[in-house]
């Protein structure tokens, strides 16, 4: 392809782009292909010879695009939000064209040292503790591994880095019944195996009780186990249920246990005051992730990890090879030390896309109060749904609406039926999901909130009004009532 | 922003990076830029209200640029490259407007089954083995510690996942003492500690000595260690050297050790059938990774990752909550058994780009002869470069030119000086790579090989030409003498 062949078809993709995003509420929000669809569209073999751009542009637009669930429809309810917006389109079109690679500071200056002052600016809207340090990551499982593998290191003073884990074994984590999967998944990397992490119950409210994790530690300690880390979350992804921060952080603090808060989903409402209870006794962790590529307009990839020691994160992951020296390095240290960071030292892979970009388009083109504006909204929109439901005799509301997830399930016509058995209840909602999202118009997923199957509804898109929720409503009652 | 703001801005940008990478050449390649010059520049708090997408790419090009080490352009003979190409900033355009998320099959159809077709595309044009299953992942060392972790788990039959390392120290990794340091990251992190890693020593063309790998073998079955791994290397950093690959697969295959092969840079010659010879053997391989986004004009990130045993890697990172619980879940057993990949489940990230797109655009935008084309051609400004130095006294190859990467240093004037001591040599072709380097017309980047300060010189851009590699080596020459 020629430099003007691109800027020609550079100009037809923007077009392209900018009409998706204005007409995406039409596309059926859930892909409605079957299983090897997609795949069996194509030759087993790449093409001998190249292929006009034009050719492969229709390719994607007939065969690609029908296979794509839309995650940036309005309507899409489901999981979390993985929120776009205009401004961080634009950056990562910047941001592939440069291609730039910045697991240094000297392969890419401007990459590092944004990527610092975003996460200055994401600290200091939140009111993170100051002391924080903060490092772009590629997911919040990543993150948590990351906490999990500092915590080994520190406590073992890096033996483990250096010799194994002979002669410590035995650790343990704790976090809620109600925890991410991911937290599973970091402990079985780092080592600890799943066994060892301890599931805590939780209150009525999805919280963690606080009580029985004092006594799951006090049961491990006289069992000669070693109580490592805690996992607490604001935000669960079930029910966004908010763990007591500031509590459990006091409990970590007692018994010397690295504290680790995963707010993946949630972190994003700390950039509104009126929700700052929810963060309270933040400045008791030791290291905090939240998703700005979930709730906060930033394409995904885009975690923010936040840790208070930054010499342990570093000295868990360092490794300086010869062919990574650069002449920085040196300024690291001695009486005129300039602090360069090498962000590969700070998480698990070498090379590191520049993600700084995006996220300062996306805080710039919203500004503060823009960005308030948008989740406000998002959290009235929900007390609308969550009121509308509480109203209606034939739903049930099955957790608090803490932000913007409602949850709820059908409970059969109340003027006709009979009174439906827990397990008729289960059936009829996992049915009527499995209608609602067949039919393209809007996207829910499930969970089991204590054994009854739950309809989620997550009220953030970025393109989400009103009227959308609305429509929404409307069809979920409708087809409830089928 | 406005759709008609974001299609306006969109078609300035794509106006601005036609034009950058049509003169990515003209650009100080190396940046410029003082540490904390451009982090200085900011604000410490991020604007209260919304600016003018206009202001912000002002303030990029303005700002950011100048500090932006330049990867794309010919002048950048540096570390290895990370190739990027019109094709592949194409789609990722796309990719960042669609957002999808391709954790699950149901999240994105389209990108679970691209990525599925390219991988199958990639295994056929470098016939790698047809039992191999091939997968996504950001970086070679993410893809290299999922080899660990898969031999682990292999090994002790998924007992560490479960219970942790208790009765299963002692484990021994291989490697030659020239390979990348993200095997010894991975170690790490895996839990086997550093100490076990056994850096085997290397031949005179720095590939493993393959009886001191039998050896160090032997030496610690005797010792009861139990060896659980073999990193072979097809291109190292420090100077390309090619392992044997088949001669390691046997000796692993007599010990029952997991055999991963790391050819991240050089891996895409698989193409060349002339170079199918360095991949001999590679069948007996457990795992491998190379990196189209090094070497084959895809954006960073993208790493491919192949494993003869896909049921062992996924039950290494297995999770199902219920909220991750899909219909097609079940379609993947029983009589009428349909494959549904969920990617979430073959490494560590949960959440997915759609990384297949760039990665189609590319394959059919190039076609198999155009790939072959550029790799050839580079190749072969490698070998010119090699001759103009082995003919040229003041100068010395440090290392076998197997393939694009030159590795040399200055002896001084040949008919002037007299005989300069070792450490005089380093000194000297230190301050010659930071000359150059300071200048920003090229970017080497330098290693050490038995000792010497060596200069590397990858010639292997996107955009590379003879005229190039010309100036560059006059350059290098004039710098030399000073």
């Amino acid at each position: 392809m020629t430099n003007k062949e691109f800027r020609e078809m550079g100009h037809l993709f923007v077009d392209w782009m900018a009409d998706y995003l204005e007409n995406v509420a039409e596309y059926p929000v859930k892909a409605q292909v079957k299983p090897r669809e997609i795949f069996n569209q194509f030759e087993d073999n790449m093409p001998t010879n190249g292929e006009d751009m034009n050719v492969i542009f229709k390719d994607f637009q007939e065969k690609i695009l029908k296979g794509v669930t839309h995650w940036q429809s309005p309507n899409f309810y489901a999981y979390f939000p993985a929120n776009s917006s205009y401004a961080s389109v634009l950056a990562e079109m910047l941001t592939a064209t440069l291609g730039a690679q910045g697991m240094l500071w000297e392969t890419a200056p401007a990459a590092t040292e944004l990527e610092e002052k975003v996460m200055e600016w994401l600290k200091n809207a939140m009111n993170l503790p100051k002391n924080w340090h903060g490092v772009i990551q590629d997911t919040a499982s990543s993150a948590t591994l990351c906490a999990l593998l500092s915590a080994r290191e520190k406590y073992t003073n890096f033996a483990i880095n250096n010799t194994g884990f002979e002669g410590f074994t035995d650790f343990r984590v704790y976090a809620s019944s109600q925890t991410h999967s991911s937290i599973e998944k970091g402990v079985k990397i780092a080592g600890f195996g799943k066994e060892n992490l301890v599931y805590i119950p939780v209150k009525e409210n999805f919280s963690i009780d606080e009580n029985a994790l004092i006594n799951a530690i006090e049961k491990d300690l006289k069992a000669g186990k070693k109580p490592l880390c805690v996992v607490a979350t604001v935000g669960t992804t079930s029910s966004t249920a908010i763990d007591n921060i500031r509590k459990i952080g006091e409990i970590c603090q007692k018994y010397g246990i690295w504290y680790h808060v995963d707010a993946a989903y949630a972190g994003s409402v700390a950039i509104l005051p009126e929700f700052s209870f929810m963060f309270d006794g933040l400045e008791l962790a030791d290291s905090y992730v939240f998703n700005p590529h979930k709730w906060l307009m930033v394409n995904f990839d885009c975690s923010a990890y936040f840790v208070k020691d930054k010499g342990t994160l570093i000295r868990t992951f360092e490794i300086l090879p010869e062919y990574l020296k650069t002449a920085t390095d040196s300024l690291a240290s001695g009486a005129d030390a300039v602090v360069v960071n090498n962000y590969r030292d700070w998480g698990i892979p070498l090379g590191r896309r520049f993600r700084a970009l995006k996220l300062w388009f996306v805080l710039r083109n919203y500004g503060l109060n823009g960005l308030q504006t948008k989740i406000r909204n998002d959290i009235n929109l929900a007390k609308w749904l969550e009121n509308e439901i509480s109203q209606n005799t034939d739903f049930e509301l099955l957790a608090p609406v803490n932000l913007n997830l409602v949850c709820f399930r059908y409970l059969g016509n109340n003027n006709l039926d009979k009174k439906l058995s827990e397990e008729a209840l289960n059936e009829i909602n996992a049915k009527i999901l499995q209608n609602l999202n067949k039919e393209g118009k809007i996207y829910l997923t499930h969970t089991k909130l204590n054994g009854k199957y739950t309809l989620r509804m997550v009220l953030g898109q970025t393109n989400l009004t009103h009227a959308h929720v609305t429509q929404a409503w409307e069809l979920i009652k409708t087809e409830s009532r089928k």
